[in-house]
């Protein structure tokens, strides 16, 4: 029997890696076989990709339509090489991010065409898409907040996205949510602003009713 | 005035740099500003894409739509930062593959989808196609001879491209002349296997012909 495909989309600081890590656990639990993978990246190829496309080379700056390409790439060389193959054998993957990214942040928040990400998205997936997408949703504020408090603590430097102003970001959650409109079968909106094992009783639920 | 886009197309071993230092030489003797760049590379963001494509980034065997939209991001990139402001100030860009190679390669010789990739790039060139390309013929044998000549001379190893059989090469060849009878107002053929000065002067002959 083939595996599933899940994918979690959101904004920085809306907890999807903590939420991957806790739904792979309970799938775990239960038997399956669970490859967690993220976007962009994932393969060799891609790491080296999320590389060029977090740490602008050379100082130069990256074209929107390179950047587009880049993370198409990423996409096409994680789904033949890891995505594809794992559920064929029967096993989940738990993405994170994923071609909503793409449309969310490129296409509604930058203003690229949508209907030339839909074709591109579609060139990388071979049109397989998820069979399910955990949106994580979180008030823009309460999303930067959580950020700084990491920051403040580790010292790391902001990237490229999290550098965009709070307009962009706010644009990225009303893509997300018409993304969901789009496609209500495959979307479950999941309210981000909760405490941690809240929100993964809530993906849980989600997960059960859609693919269970 | 602007200035030209020449690109330089044919298989390895033809002679495409030596015959771009020429032109660059015969046109800086007439007072224009040259800009001699290649593909994958010519930027910052393109020469780490370059080192992804030509050596399997960790051994992995990398997919060819994810090699296609490599090749594209590289160009997208090149296109924004180098083609187009050299040719807004007058400059002339004379660049090492282009468009065609993804055409001859990619699509008539791997068998890849024209219509996708003519799709490709036109949305990573803005559809600013060359002014004139230089398609240096060659048979094929001659042209692994010259390759083998230089190998057992410098110890290098050939890279991917060059590791593909000689069938691909004559697919590739084919391909090249597809796309001359395509648009033949773009297109020069040189025949490459002449000495590199009478190669030299057909090309300025092309060159004076077209542009000048």
């Amino acid at each position: 029997m083939p595996g599933k495909f899940i994918t979690f989309e959101g904004p920085e600081g809306s907890g999807k890696s903590t939420q991957i890590r806790l739904l792979a656990e309970k799938l775990q639990a239960r038997g399956n076989e669970v490859l967690c993978t993220r976007e962009p990246g994932g393969t060799a190829t891609g790491e080296a990709i999320r590389n060029i496309l977090q740490h602008d080379a050379a100082g130069e700056p990256l074209g929107e339509r390179a950047e587009l390409l880049l993370f198409t790439a990423s996409r096409a060389q994680l789904m033949d090489q890891v995505i594809l193959p794992t559920i064929e054998k029967g096993g989940w993957v738990l993405c994170d991010r994923f071609i909503d990214s793409t449309l969310a942040y490129q296409g509604f928040a930058r203003g690229m065409d949508i209907v030339t990400l839909d074709a591109l998205n579609d060139f990388a997936i071979h049109a397989r898409k998820p069979d399910l997408t955990i949106l994580l949703d979180l008030d823009i504020e309460a999303g930067f907040r959580r950020l700084e408090e990491r920051y403040s603590d580790s010292g790391e430097s902001h990237d490229r996205f999290e550098r965009e102003t709070r307009d962009f970001h706010h644009r990225v959650r009303a893509g997300y949510h018409k993304l969901a409109q789009r496609e209500p079968q495959r979307f479950a909106i999941i309210k981000a602003d909760n405490d941690i094992e809240t929100v993964s009783s809530n993906i849980w639920a989600a997960v059960k009713g859609a693919l269970l």
